[in-house]
């Protein structure tokens, strides 16, 4: 049984209502879905069977982080070491065929992640086993069917349960700290890279982070023009001194044991001018709206229009140049997360879902501001997991 | 023609020598090697044919950034947006089909990657297209063979052109002020946690970093007990706190705009003792003989060879649990990087190769020293990049 008795029925629950038998990951995200660990290497390999066995093959230098958070039964293998240079893959052979036929999945439907899709990083570097895992099965086990069950796992980490949201929690409140330092440190003269470093910095030694196996993310400050290219897809650090009256954007991706947030403030480096009270004003409201929107039965377009919908009566709709918000927890920065708070999404709310809900305005040559939280949604409306 | 004339030609001879007409990578590593960019979000796909024709298919809040390093002819696609929530692999299929039709693809033997292999960190979050993106060229390029190319990678990335030697000094170089930090507030009653932020600060500040795009990484600190365990695939910071006498290691991976390092360095918490000084003459006199071993025509397993007698010869031969080195400079933290420096490596060293050379012992339950260089093999011996 995994450590999260609630996930761990659920996931049971998922496999009876689909056309596998188990599902094989390797996926840090996903193999911190199906059993509570959060691989650090990318190179365990975590099996799932519809009568809630689990098991995960793994390098003998993460049992011990994985035995703090997940009750699964671990099988250790060592995937380097002096008196071999094996393809670490031939390595994994003997460890899943162990688990092949101790869980007598020979026969059986096997789903697997086939698809494409954004995972957050786990560490400086990450083992992707591409085309070469489903081969490896084929091989250990050519009798099974093997099929993408990339929907299921994206639908099965949309809500989350009791155990995940307190761990949400907790990256939130250890996000905090960074936020807190940045907004008391930005002054004019001050280049974005030391801003950033000392939100950086203040996330990585907050006390609130104590009982966290791993802490880990990212901060980052983007000021005046700068902030304004704050609607790609990523954000960068960049060496520029900030300037008085500039827009400063913190913005951080951070997570607690494999559990992520999104997450941006946007200050003012010295006196707010009218110009930038007013598009305040206009987000504040469309954050408003947009949570007043969110309960279960919703759908991701409604938020969204009600967040887009108040941008527009500021004058800001054009300035508002993405989607109001996406699936957060499991993923962190994915569009494509479940729920999608987008124009077009019909994801419908339901309680336990998690997303971001981001207001902003982008102006190019001027700047850019962005307020984005973390939500529940809960039973009754919703619940902000970063109210500082 | 790509940026780097050097590479773009080594790349050509390559691919002629090959089984290939041309190579697609998605992966940023690949895609950097083949192009001079190294994406963020990892759904950048490079094109690389015998005739030396360079096309990445790149979403376009990326062309800023990849034409200040590649001048490869780059396909601008928008993976996301408000008008659509396709499958982002759905909208890069006609940005696909332009660069096959248009570089005569159909009819050729394509090269892909296909195995598993370790992949550094570009952002907080990166895109795998996993089984996808072959299934895609199969779509699109149905009469084309495709075979996986990642032995012959792995070859190109182990010897470094003038340009990559360049860049890779400087990843040094900013790295340095990480450690001067370190060494400069390393006391007893910090956390390791207090000592990596202090660290990764300085990096993250030092002009050093100027006129990189992406100077990126992470520092950690391992102390006393902790530090016995750093023989593990991944380094982590926990809240410790420092005592008197603990051997404190830093170990950092930083990139600068996509070319990693990987060094280690261990120091003492207050005054040294003789124990300690023991272990650090012997990694001293290990590097210095392992040092004098590296040439053009030397073997890996010579190498490592050089290092390990000299700890055996201190006593230190079962405390010195890893290999000697292995490749770096696309890799960052790889045992399989060529040219790999273990004991049955017989990977043959040719000069502008790059490894990193780890002298190291580790004793349970007290501590581990180790000190990781990043070096270079020249016509005639070696160059040290981290001499700081």
């Amino acid at each position: 049984m995994a450590v999260d008795p609630e996930r761990h029925a659920r996931t049971i629950a998922s496999l009876t209502d689909s056309p596998y038998d188990a599902i094989v990951a390797s996926s840090p995200t996903e193999v911190l879905l199906l059993t509570g660990y959060w691989p650090v290497m990318g190179d365990s390999i975590a099996f799932f069977t519809s009568d809630g066995e689990v098991r995960v093959v793994i390098p003998e230098d993460e049992v011990e982080l994985a035995q703090k958070t997940s009750a699964a039964k671990l099988i250790p293998y060592k995937p380097a070491g002096l008196h071999t240079l094996a393809d670490p893959l031939q390595l994994l052979k003997g460890p899943l065929q162990g688990v092949i036929d101790g869980l007598a999945l020979p026969h059986t439907r096997i789903g697997l992640q086939l698809g494409q899709g954004v995972q957050p990083s786990s560490y400086a570097v990450c083992t992707q086993f591409r085309s070469r895992l489903v081969e490896l099965l084929r091989e250990l086990a050519p009798a099974s069917i093997y099929s993408g069950c990339d929907e299921l796992l994206e639908d099965m980490k949309a809500v989350k349960t009791t155990k995940e949201l307190e761990l949400m929690q907790t990256a939130a409140n250890v996000a905090a700290a960074g936020f807190v330092e940045a907004a008391r440190c930005i002054r004019p003269g001050l280049r974005e890279t030391d801003v950033a470093a000392a939100a950086q910095s203040a996330f990585e030694t907050t006390e609130k982070a104590e009982g966290l196996q791993r802490s880990y993310g990212y901060f980052f400050c983007m000021s005046g023009p700068n902030s304004a290219t704050a609607d790609a897809a990523y954000a960068r650090t960049r060496q520029r001194s900030i300037e008085d009256g500039d827009l400063v954007m913190i913005h951080a991706n951070t997570c607690a044991d494999g559990y992520w947030t999104d997450l941006t403030r946007t200050y003012v480096a010295g006196e707010p001018g009218d110009r930038q009270g007013d598009i305040r004003a206009a987000i504040d409201e469309a954050r408003t709206t947009g949570l007043r929107a969110i309960r279960p039965g919703a759908t991701g377009q409604q938020v969204d229009h009600a967040v887009r919908a108040t941008m527009e009566l500021h004058g800001f709709g054009n300035a508002f140049k993405h989607a109001a918000g996406h699936g957060v927890g499991f993923a962190a920065a994915n569009p494509n997360g479940r729920p999608r708070i987008h124009p077009l999404s019909t994801d419908v709310l339901k309680a336990g879902m998690t997303f971001n809900l981001e207001p902003a305005a982008y102006f190019e040559g001027y700047g850019g501001m962005r307020h984005c939280d973390v939500v529940t949604v809960t039973n009754d409306g919703v619940k902000v997991m970063t109210e500082f």
